[in-house]
């Protein structure tokens, strides 16, 4: 029986990253993977989508040509070659992770993993041994009892970034991250979308600025949006499929080709080995403390199968800190206060910590601020005015308790803001640093200046 | 005769934001310009060719379309069109100054105005006066005594953004970021560009792995480029214009349409009045203490005129400072170790702080580490894959020396090194810093972990 010190179950950007970094810190280290390596984030996730997106970013800019002095008459996108490409992306991605696993000395250990007691895993039949394993089995798309997805006319979003033909027509159920990227990137590509959302805003865990903001652009862009409704009956007998959306208004039956469930995920922790072994799990959760331990020593369980945010970025850092605690370095806590969020639909919404609701609903004394990109010379010359920075400072000891964006590249722009929250900045930090000119960057600055009554550009 | 509490001379991005700041203060404020409101930056610098490059950079997607799984079979470029838009948003920007003026009951004198002695300022014959005059009249296109401007055939910046033809041939003589941005352009445009740079490398002020990958990149779009070359002697007697040009190997001589001087500026201080006032000025500069005031009190000069790097964004802060000083607020010098710069061509380059060879010069004991965007799961879905993140920190200390970034949509990215720096972060706060996935932002993050030996996807 093969031993490792550490075997990681999963290889998605949790799994891959621990592993890696537990190799780095000398320890003889196994992955063990039942599909492609990179997991869902990589192959079916994070990486594909954002092919796609750039596909329609671009596309945006074939139809658009003439706001930039550009004349474009015969054009058109090809549906199978977009998907093909952002499928292409993915693999290549797929290739880098075997590339730095053999760099790293990690064995992959294909096939379907199961914890058994006494530090052990089986895969299909084989038996590994460990010091140490870790549980980084993630989650998948979550089914609504009112909503079962059979794959083709009501789909998750793996089917939905691999369709082999455009939908004339698509339903898209729940506005999250990933629900308001396929809505864009479809109606993009010409299909009519229509979004339906339980809650009353779009982007529902945003600041309600950037959910207004969006729904703006996006009816702008031509999408339909019902709030406040929830699809109660789904008939799939016909052609399409029809779907029984319920609002305060009463009562509507939407027909389409497609519906898009997008309404969160269920973590992956049947059929492990959970119960074997003992691991406690609570709310569809694996219960850990702050570095990641099970209540069975020995099993370690990171990303979205654990409490934290179910986003990659936290998925990878968990890991890291899980393994360099295992390696007996001096480590502090995940502050779960200061993860960014972020959405790549146009416009790009990027935020890290406290709304301004979740700020007066602790009862803090607030300062806000907000500049929006119209105001910005750069957004100008750009073409990007849709969208804003907004801040929200303690008022009595200025630290930094929110950053929401909603623009153009704000995703590559929230790192700024987690940064400096880490740092424990105070807004004065902010403005006296200089940020150069003219980017759409100056806009957090100017966000900051507006919270304390010296914005220059408004 | 009016009187002031404060005049500004001139408006441009250092005059106009020290007159807000001045006014939001409580000073009675004026400002006085001879043309219009927002000065070479907004009018001729900064605003207008980011409208240039936006146009071709949304053309070049036209030219690659099929890259992203799109067709475009009937498409062109209006080059008028392309200028006229980017006049357009300069205009607007004016504009909006003009209104910010008004909002801010800034009184703006229209006219070319002259420093008096006892705080006085001639402007057309009209005389006002103020308890402090702050000096901000800007640079202008250097002009080489081998390479006299005509403002046809041998042009500046100013001329290259409002040309009535596009040139077929064009040679640009300097390629610091105005030149290379101009290059970028017109290549893109169709035009046939050869750069001649004086030093061995392409922007030469920045990291050498920087300028080597500018080099390269451009070479690939089809950008000829001669360094340590020198044009010795221009004729345009003829059709065009014919450069001489010295290299290593001997001399050549190129034939254009237009050759474009892009060597540097000159400080606006001649016939301003400084000599009646007495002020010092050494070799072409203001001289100021850290607060900005010259030798004679009453008198201050910011921005381009004074010895700090002559930037948009250093000549607001200087401004803000500068009034802030002078209504007895608690205020910090500049650090001029921390200003970021920033180049707009394809790829983008941003940098703050020491380069590699600097840092050597200074005897320093460092860690460098880079990441490759080729590395990037967010460049390889965006098709941009060209370019890295270096990082540079002190051994002993850990102090983050110098961040060099070169690619796509670094010039919003360098934020985060400026606020890091300001906040005296190490190496590992960065990495803690948890930067979301997938964005280019996190090769900032993997270039940290690099300099560390913790890399990740390396």
């Amino acid at each position: 029986m093969s031993k490792y010190d550490i075997i990681v179950l999963g290889s998605g950007p949790g799994g891959y990253v621990t592993a890696i970094r537990a190799s780095q810190l000398g320890f003889k280290t196994a992955i063990v993977e039942k599909e492609n390596l990179g997991g869902v984030c990589l192959n079916w996730g994070c990486i594909p989508t954002k092919a796609l997106l750039k596909s329609a970013q671009v596309f945006e800019y074939l139809k658009h040509a003439g706001d930039y002095g550009l004349s474009v008459k015969d054009y058109d996108k090809d549906f199978n070659a977009v998907v093909s490409r952002s499928r292409g992306v993915a693999d290549g991605m797929s290739k880098g992770i075997e590339f730095l696993m053999k760099k790293n000395k990690i064995d992959v250990i294909k096939g379907y993993g199961k914890l058994k007691p006494s530090k052990k895993i089986d895969v299909d039949g084989v038996e590994y041994s460990a010091d140490h394993i870790i549980i980084a089995t993630g989650a998948r798309s979550r089914e609504l009892p009112s909503l079962p997805q059979d794959g083709k006319k009501v789909i998750g979003y793996r089917e939905a970034m691999s369709l082999s033909n455009q939908p004339k027509k698509m339903i898209v159920v729940g506005s999250g991250a990933i629900g308001v990227e396929f809505a864009y990137f479809y109606n993009s590509m010409g299909t009519e979308v229509t979004i339906v959302e339980y809650l009353p805003n779009v982007v529902p865990v945003e600041d309600e600025d950037v959910s207004k903001q969006l729904e703006k652009s996006f009816k702008k862009s031509g999408i339909n949006i019902m709030t406040s409704a929830e699809v109660t009956k789904v008939d799939t007998s016909g052609d399409g499929v029809k779907a029984t959306v319920k609002t305060k208004d009463g009562e509507q039956v939407l027909e389409a080709d497609i519906i898009l469930s997008a309404v969160g995920i269920k973590t992956n922790i049947e059929n492990i080995g959970l119960e074997d072994v003992g691991i406690v799990v609570d709310r569809d959760k694996i219960l850990v403390n702050n570095f990641y331990q099970t209540n069975i020593p020995g099993y370690y369980a990171i990303g979205d199968v654990t409490p934290g945010q179910a986003l990659a970025h936290v998925a990878s850092a968990e890991g890291i800190l899980c393994v360099e605690k295992i390696a007996g370095m001096h480590v502090e806590a995940l502050d779960y206060g200061n993860i960014p969020g972020c959405t790549y639909c146009t416009p790009e919404i990027a935020s890290v910590g406290l709304t301004e609701k979740q700020a007066k609903e602790k009862g803090i004394d607030i300062k806000v601020g907000k500049f929006p990109f119209s105001a910005s010379g750069k957004a100008s010359a750009g073409g990007n005015k849709d969208g804003f920075v907004k801040v929200i400072f303690d008022a009595k000891y200025g630290e930094w308790l929110g950053c929401h964006m909603i623009g153009a590249g704000v995703t590559d722009m929230i790192a700024e803001a987690v940064l400096g929250r880490k740092l424990e900045t105070t807004g004065h930090e902010v403005l006296k640093a200089v940020h150069p000119h003219p980017t759409m960057s100056e806009a957090v600055m100017e966000a900051v200046a507006a919270a304390y009554d010296e914005v220059i550009h408004l």
